[in-house]
């Protein structure tokens, strides 16, 4: 088994999940996958998107990195399939920009639908152009080298979670969120068992009703010792 | 008298300004409102806002909430009229997603302006669609749990500013700015004071007079010594 | 010579680069630029437009001022002359709000770019009405006061960057980056090869061809070790 | 009333609680002392000793300072008696070295006993000769100037709490927690009750029972639905 | 298999390594134990000892706790056995203080040998007399509840670093970090061979020879370019 | 002439300062230094002692280094005399450890005072029992590599400062400054002025005189408009 941060290997066949599952996981959001597989697997809050508006999921093509040396980009790239999304750690804490719109159009000409870093990324405004969607830490110019051997497709802790190659990444305005490949069908169930539920809430919210009623939440909250002076 | 940051309390019935002095506030925005009381009052640059081009003043309903748990937030909209922004700190510094479509699908049903959270929002899509503005110190969409009483309408700290429930939150893209309900009145005046005489002043800046004449900055710079070479 | 930090001068006369020297940099952009000139003089990723969309060059006009003391903005503004940008450094770590819409329109009046400010700015609605582009540490409404003398047109350390009066400032949504005036030129015609050159790429990576083989990456990586499994 | 933030004005005569109290505050030190009065009052945990093994408490005079200004240090001085502590928040966030070995030569003539300050200070290793203990959010040598008034005696927001004149400040290595004057005696019964209730169980723990046992938790445990595997 | 992040579960009997062999390691330090294992495991740099001048090594008592809610440390202590060493990760940011005095001598009655957390501690006195070495993210004396389940001996992301339940932590002056146990005699033949180089290495440097050539690193230099002006 | 950040260059003679008058700056530390040359050439706040209770000056040995890169130092070393210090600062923001024991041994041999580095250091255990000061922005045991050529005794930027090589570098508990090697004969007789004039000072506040009247405040005070109340 293959450990998180192994460095000089590439893992050329990696499983992924069926994309029906994988659009389906894409249109509940990240805050309603969050929520259906028991509040886990949230990348932390620096990871922000560079544009606004995009909702995606997608299969990791997983980057282990040194700072500032982007050459495993340019090995990933060769591993991926219409329908993935680049997720790249570096081995150390570092905002360099490793990505910029010339990686992006090899990127976009195999199918990749977008990044996430926990690092920089520059050519924000070409990549807003090309509508290629980015999640990073940083907005930085500084350009990196080609000198050292990371990894690719081996596991990897990106902002704060454990990503396996293959895993689904869920990414939209409210940032980032990882389901497990093997958890993903159970995930999609609780998911749109969620928002079904949520939609009669709304319209009950929506008319005026509270959710102290709708929760019956005030036996608990007296019981508590909440106090009304 | 209720202290900053006492618990399982909710204060019922609070006093709230005049909504023609709340809005005549918010028309004058958060760079005016504190200039002219003296420049105090501001929230801490990290409260930003998820949306752009708002601007907005209404009386504060406060939520002193632990770290990780919204039960207050409920607990507060049943306290909300129209015209109220709700205003939550939470005990301990935390980023956890304590608001979200739902509660402001609520909220909005009663006539609440908007939020103002040092602490992270979440569905932040939704809320752009819905136009219910927020102010917050993070974006995040991690969920949050109903154990543990806070208070709602006692003083708390938010962002570094002592708010009193009924205070006037004035926000817009600069930021927040809070003004005692005591001095509204006198803040409002100073603030159109000092709009009308920004008008005239910016009339002649964009004559291409400079600040140094027409402020007479100059016998003082002299004074205090500075040389051109 | 004067020093990093030297207080209370004005330098008056300071040596610009052509005016076509510098558009056409500005047209290359902040990532091209720090390439060309060999990875050096970008800012910290801290520095961050308040508009989106927004690419320039211009002459530096420098500004050493007090931590909350705006008053050498106005002294700065009279050696102002079309095509420069305002470059401001606290003498010690600041965000309040050094600058709004009235400097603005007098800055505008005299055909000032726009402004680097390793602190904070205010009024961003008005000055994104206006189309004055600024780069800054923060967005903060704190007002500042007018007591003590800093310098005008003097070096100075902005965001990490050592920039001379009359260097040439590029920025855009990637972030800031300063070009020595006396490398201008050389900076230039490296800057337009890289984009020449970079063209013919884009074309064969949107073709679907692979970094990989475009710079013939593969005996390397081989010879550094890496493994394929 | 005097609000947060009002400038340009000493209060001469604070009220102040009695030294005995106060000190068998300062016995409990802060987490104690926190706990027993509902977990309220502490400052943020980047307010960090410049000294370690000093525990104390002491009445606050309060100083609100314009950043880079340590004008309001001087006049704080004058209203000091033995048995003070001086709490300094500026108007806006600042790391500059207010405080140092001659200011401390001044307070500790006149029985300061320490300083509470949300920005730097100097002459750290003079401080800690003097036996001046000191709390501070940095430590740096950056100089300040005289030339803006602030307050003293008003009520400041101090690293995210609400502190009045008066006041009880307890310090030790843990950080900084303030104890409302009016509350003083209620909570020191509360802290001494609680150390004598820790004291036994401390023993039981030292000897090997299980906090699990000691308080009652498996029932509740289970009831959340704990499982062990 | 049980994920990251997992909730509601303890797991009660983990694999554990050979204590002599966790000795050795803790023997060899953090620096020279992140090299012999391929540069990787190591935890942020944020996470720093409240002591001065300790090292260790110890198996993982992992904890994934609410933020703000220590009751899983109770829970996790009546699974340590002697030379165990709790590791607490929150599952969203907190700095509260989760652990102090009480329940340090409760751990140290179990053989317990300290505490690694991403978050707060608090009785940093007390634990510094008591001699019970921890590594923390904050000191913060902030009170937690005890309401919402989390895991214990479940894997978790601990400040950057996947660590599973009985995995060896080595923690020094220099941070902390870890081994899996399926590595743990590996590593540690690679760190004592790393050792004894260094040793003979660090003659020769004493003894004024310079690394450029020890590591005859003077030709790769000048194949680089490397010009000496 | 070479500039800022300019690559691949080791400049072999660097003029330096007379010792003497190098061993007199640090006796003066950092405070006094700053402000004898008028309130410049201060490192940020972040930049901290890895030890307590050292003050030293010496001469800059400047080193531009990549990210995790760490092969100037081996190359900066030949360049050392007794009496230099090394001062690191990274092309981009980094905090690995780039320096542990054996550097240290190497440069120690040569006479080298100690380190002062924009990035992280390790083995600090070593460092202290070897009696090696250091100033760093991290304690990290992050490893590096050797690949990619930086510079040494170019300018640089360090933590916000602009240093040359031979300039002086002061260094204590307070942190970090830097003399222009110009300016330092000016600087000192400054620095030694101000000592002398604040010992007579000290005596007069140790007896209790205020500052308000040694300094003649009440008069500028009152003029201000400061209210006694």
């Amino acid at each position: 088994m293959i450990g998180v941060g192994t460095s000089g290997v590439v893992v050329q066949n990696i499983p992924r999940a069926d994309s029906a599952l994988i659009d389906a996981l894409g249109a509940c959001g990240v805050a309603t996958v969050h929520e259906a597989q028991g509040r886990k697997g949230l990348l932390a809050s620096y990871m922000r998107p560079i544009q606004q508006g995009q909702r995606l999921a997608a299969s990791a093509v997983t980057i282990s990195a040194p700072p500032g040396d982007n050459w495993m980009l340019h090995v990933a790239i060769e591993q991926c399939q219409a329908g993935d999304i680049l997720v790249l750690a570096p081995t150390s804490p570092c905002e360099d920009g490793y990505f910029g719109d010339l990686i992006a159009t090899s990127a976009k000409s195999r199918g990749v639908k977008g990044l996430i870093i926990e690092a920089g990324v520059r050519d924000t405004m070409d990549l807003r152009s090309m509508a290629f969607p980015v999640w990073s830490k940083a907005v930085f110019a500084q350009g990196t080298v080609k000198e050292t051997l990371g990894s690719v497709n081996v596991p990897i802790v990106c902002a704060g979670a454990l990503i396996n190659p293959g895993d689904i990444i869920v990414a939209d305005d409210d940032g980032v969120c990882v389901v497990r490949r093997e958890d993903a069908e159970a995930v999609l169930e609780k998911a749109q068992a969620r928002e079904a539920n949520e939609e009669a809430k709304r319209q009950r919210l929506a008319n005026g009703e509270l959710g102290l009623d709708i929760y019956n939440m005030r036996p608990r909250l007296a019981e508590k010792g909440l106090k009304y002076v």
